[in-house]
């Protein structure tokens, strides 16, 4: 039960513009500076994602729910986007069994499949409706504001389905929502629907350990505790101003001083394991959405993640890792020893190229082609850093998502932004709403939305 | 049955560093140049993608195979790696309705699941393996050299568990790999395999359209000749040295004008649409590997491909690409008219965040928002550019990989990098064969590779 965090291949001499040892000392003052300012703003309670004890009894009424229904789903699908969706797409693909929805009842002892619909695409919500039995199936609406319109769109397609069908509201719908406002919270208060609270000081990509991950995790017998056991002990080893210390602060301070110092301001996240594969697009929304804005300093700022998962990219984007622009840095992550590994066998005798792989294992091969990409990496001047964990189970998939929180929150800092906002996002949205005839929004748009200009349209038709 | 390109929206007035009107003619200039480039290389035959004609027996093979076979098998397994497995599921997604595994027979109309093992983690490889009914299941080992350790360690996996059930070799696997040589060619021929040739002519990410891509396709029932009709118009429509004419030319120019001129080297795929979201993944093995290399000039070049998708990406990475360093240029892929669009229900009437939405459809929803996310980012300054095609079928499908191949064929011509070749990722190989004792590998390296330095090692262990 352990995280180990290599950052050998971010310092020189291993990478040309990597740390030198005499740069130590001001990185580790500039981290104490930002882990002030962050201090300084905790105080005012904004950070609730670290708030885990405080959340207690909305988990144990997370984990008495998710008990008390068990056995009566055959299908949980979630309706949620963004924050309300990657969480629970990583849990997952982390802590389920692979190809978990294409296994019989049988096949996954009783467990339910568990559906995300993170997309309003019509085809996809049609086809998933088209394949689970309504009678035992069980939607859960995650939408913090309550006023999503993707979310709000597919309940409402939902809920007719439902009405038709004559099965009842409260049996059928589970909401994750703000606990006291929004429009989900008027309408299970008046339907009897089950609601669980999104603490108004967890942001949406900051909630996977709120109800809005555990839910639909505990719903298919996630070990909820076990991740957030594992984050309480992340968390407590990266709330320190010491940078030697903080596992969160020196990565947030060696990818900000890459980006600033180096200008590597790509920030490659690649599992070397298929179970944390989709902890990669989860971090890409934490990192981009909490550091990509517009700073104290009036300047366009933030890295920008890129998902990646080894070996398979090894065969796809390693080659631009290798030798274009040098402008990345790639983090590792790597599971210690694989619970379950394969052998290879010893067939084909004849043939050298497949000879040699027999009495190896994947698990051996998967590792030993994660440190030959690293080792490249280096020898080509790229720099990199290694998280290897104890296991990809439950306590230290929580411990990772807390790392990744605990960075993005220090990094915010360093990169002088506000993490928790998102008013980039703001304009699409009403333009977006006005065009569907939003009351609100309408108005409110009224008069700041330039006209389009006169331009000549360039297009091009083929076929 | 048409493709339109707008690229409004990568001009001047629309955003600020665009291609003011006065440029066009050296931007034509340039393409030219390029295209001359490209035209003179073509003549040496190594453009295989293109010849889509002279594949028609090996594509006829495929078919009939794949219509020989019907109703023997209910899954399908892929075992590639890059090239050799993102054509396949990129295919799946677009072209199988969705949940396609999480179907029953009777849901799939008899037609088989497609398992993609696009890589060697154990866990993923015995998960499918496990759920899978091994005499009713055909596995597809695709390696165009051969030698791919990946595919060939899953091989033999595969192979001993066929051997231990006394399944015959001949009947449960189909090979994929290079006409003439290789390993498999050996044992297929050794044991009756059936085989599928790759021509030495199209590399691996170019080789979606040949057995590679088609094979999968066409044993889950997928339309490849529809396919390669698509891809052969849209060819036929890109082979013009006129950039105002050629929609593969001018995508190619405006991105590589992008990077050159505007430090916009950040190029974003991002589909409107659920069905072509695994085209970006495609698309970014694509254009990384062909162009993230040291260029003619002896420097490091290529820009960095980004997937993405709307509007779920509007609640991730839509605030980095507004707001962010302005560094990225966005294309959008969106559909014309949903197939099979669905009605957003009149409910909840008293609730005002939802009530406006009703009798809208979800389709529109989903079109709304990208215009929204278009014009916010023109709003903002940032560059996009939108693909529109009349529909997510076969035809369409094919003829956007074309349009992808094309442009990145003229794209290496403009970074004057070979396109075709990925010397970058060879040290990485051959360090993980000399760990695992490859014997060729070995030797090769011997003396070459050099020793890790005596550095400080820097690690924070938590936990």
């Amino acid at each position: 039960m352990a995280f180990t965090l290599d950052v050998t291949s971010m310092t020189e001499p291993v990478v040309g513009a990597g740390v030198p040892a005499a740069e130590w000392p001001t990185l580790a003052a500039r981290f104490r500076e930002a882990h002030a300012a962050v201090a300084g703003i905790a105080a005012t309670g904004v950070y609730g994602y670290r708030e885990l004890e405080a959340q207690a009894d909305e988990r144990a009424r997370v984990t008495t729910f998710a008990a008390g229904v068990q056995g009566q789903y055959d299908d949980i699908v979630v309706l949620g986007i963004g924050g309300s969706s990657l969480g629970a797409m990583a849990l997952r693909t982390a802590l389920l069994p692979a190809a978990w929805n294409a296994r019989t009842d049988a096949q996954r002892g009783g467990r339910a499949r568990l559906h995300v619909l993170d997309n309003v695409d019509p085809r996809t919500i049609a086809g998933v409706l088209s394949i689970v039995t309504l009678p035992r199936t069980l939607f859960v609406v995650i939408s913090k504001s309550g006023g999503t319109i993707e979310t709000l769109a597919q309940y409402l397609v939902v809920r007719a389905r439902l009405d038709g069908d004559g099965l009842e509201a409260a049996r059928h719908l589970a909401f994750v929502t703000d606990p006291a406002k929004g429009a989900l919270r008027v309408i299970a208060a008046r339907d009897g629907i089950p609601v669980f609270a999104v603490p108004p000081n967890v942001g949406g990509r900051f909630s996977v350990l709120s109800p809005v991950g555990l839910l639909p995790a505990a719903l298919c017998g996630i070990d909820v505790e076990g991740l957030c056991a594992g984050a309480t002990v992340m968390r407590d080893a990266t709330m320190g101003d010491d940078l030697e210390h903080n596992a969160a602060g020196l990565f947030a301070t060696l990818q900000w001083r890459a980006h600033e110092r180096a200008g590597q301001g790509l920030h490659v996240m690649m599992p070397y394991s298929d179970a944390l594969r989709d902890l990669a697009p989860w971090f890409v929304q934490l990192w981009a959405e909490s550091l990509g804005k517009i700073n104290r300093d009036g300047t366009h700022v933030g890295p920008t993640p890129i998902a990646s998962v080894g070996a398979t990219d090894q065969h796809s984007q390693v080659q631009l890792f290798m030798e274009g622009p040098a402008d990345k840095t790639v983090t590792f992550l790597r599971v210690d020893a694989a619970a379950d590994d394969v052998e290879i066998p010893r067939l084909e005798s004849g043939e050298p190229a497949l000879a040699f792989l027999g009495g190896h294992t994947l698990g051996e091969l998967l590792d030993v082609e994660c440190r030959a990409t690293a080792s490249a990496l280096a020898r080509a001047g790229r720099p990199s850093m290694t998280m290897t964990v104890g296991a990809s189970d439950a306590w230290h998939v929580g411990g990772l998502m807390m790392w990744f929180m605990q960075a993005t929150t220090l990094a915010g800092a360093l990169y002088r932004v506000d993490p928790l906002d998102q008013p980039g996002v703001e304009l699409g949205k009403r333009l977006a709403n006005k065009d569907l005839g939003h009351p609100n929004f309408l108005s409110e748009a009224k008069g700041t939305l330039p006209q389009d200009a006169a331009i000549p349209h360039r297009r091009l038709r083929v076929g």
